[in-house]
């Protein structure tokens, strides 16, 4: 299992006036941990962009189940969940580094589309299966 | 059937580099939609807040359809969804101005929370069961 | 003088943890004047960008007055700056919608640019002179 | 002379359509700058907020001088400008970590106030005397 974990301190513009993290900013970390992990295992939006694919988001789910506050950060952690479809999915945990606990759970699901046609590929491109291969995941 | 619509003029700042509105946004279109709603049939952040109860977050689901671009404007439908559990429900959808396509769909759940003591309350509140009503929606 | 004045909603997610807007969220509604002011007289992004050019921001000065809370809302108004030099400037006022006194004032400066190049336009450029000729400005 | 300086990863979120950071979004990276810059020095929000105070700002400046791309990171420069007046003063000098040249420089001004009656100081906080001279700086 290919999991990744980054740190990420809680900002003052990411705080509302309840003085917790507006939920809408978990999306940003997990795109911070998604690209975190992407950095770490060589699948990057720039990795893919490498290979002339886009990886857009059809969906996305979160569970929000304590709150964050400032002066706290953030533990993403972000794992890669295999899939024998053309799909890039990932879950993701956030804990709070301060108490430990979990703060938020989430998954996004992305497919492979070329930027220009905006065609969606309906098949694993060949470079995510030499991808899987190197990191020994087999469905 | 409650229901509210409001128009977005999608800003430069929301567009990613794919030159898109970068996904997240649709979080904050979602929550422009709900206090529209919310100022429409009295049931905004403040209203709530004025009976002494927050509504964060626990559950938010969002479904990625298409693309939407800057010059267009975002068509935000937000639905009250009745349920007899303590939980504030809405459905959402989003439609491209210019093209009349659905560009996204989502649902948001919401608790009601004492804002000092962070308890939640595990029933309908009486304010709600007031508001509901009053606007003939009956579990 | 050229002038235009938008409203914009105060965003639950655009008020930090003191119960104000941000002050990093008045660029943003900043911009918003611009392109308001951009649509209602003909030099919006897109319409510069037709004549094959971006308008990136070189300067920008903030002055902040008052606080904008939740529940108000942005009265921006847009002024163009008329200059001799090959730059874009725009003066701003906001206004509470609730309180009518100043907010935050401002000015942006932007130049020409190429935007494969990245050559900046040292005179200003015809569409420019076409459009200040247009609307009866001369310097 | 106090500084301080940090490392920024540039986020996918952060970029236009222009595909660098959009402007507006180094305001953000003035914040993330001065509030490392008090966590370092002990004169962040939390720390001031100890005293009974809030820090607004009144004034910012930001000049805009290259861009910087995704796949970059932002090297944030916060350094203390001292001042006779009760204004807390700061300077910016955000550099591209990938080709060190200067992007982005700026000042920010804030001032000292009681977070519930929103008197300003108009003579430097004991707390602020007491810490400068800790750090040796005298006017």
């Amino acid at each position: 299992m290919l999991t990744h974990t980054v740190k990420q301190i809680v900002k003052f513009s990411e705080v509302d006036s309840l003085r917790v993290v507006w939920h809408g900013n978990y999306v940003r970390y997990f795109e911070d941990g998604r690209e975190a992990f992407g950095k770490a295992y060589g699948l990057g939006y720039l990795d893919i962009y490498e290979h002339g694919l886009a990886v857009p988001l059809i969906d996305l789910h979160v569970n929000f189940k304590r709150v964050l506050e400032y002066g706290d950060e953030a533990v993403i952690e972000t794992t890669f969940v295999d899939s024998p479809a053309a799909k890039l999915i990932f879950d993701y945990t956030i804990r709070s580094a301060r108490h430990g606990h979990v703060v938020c759970t989430g998954r996004s699901t992305q497919v492979f589309m070329e930027p220009v046609s905006k065609e969606l590929h309906i098949t694993m491109p060949p470079f995510m299966e030499a991808w899987k291969k190197k990191w020994n995941i087999s469905d």
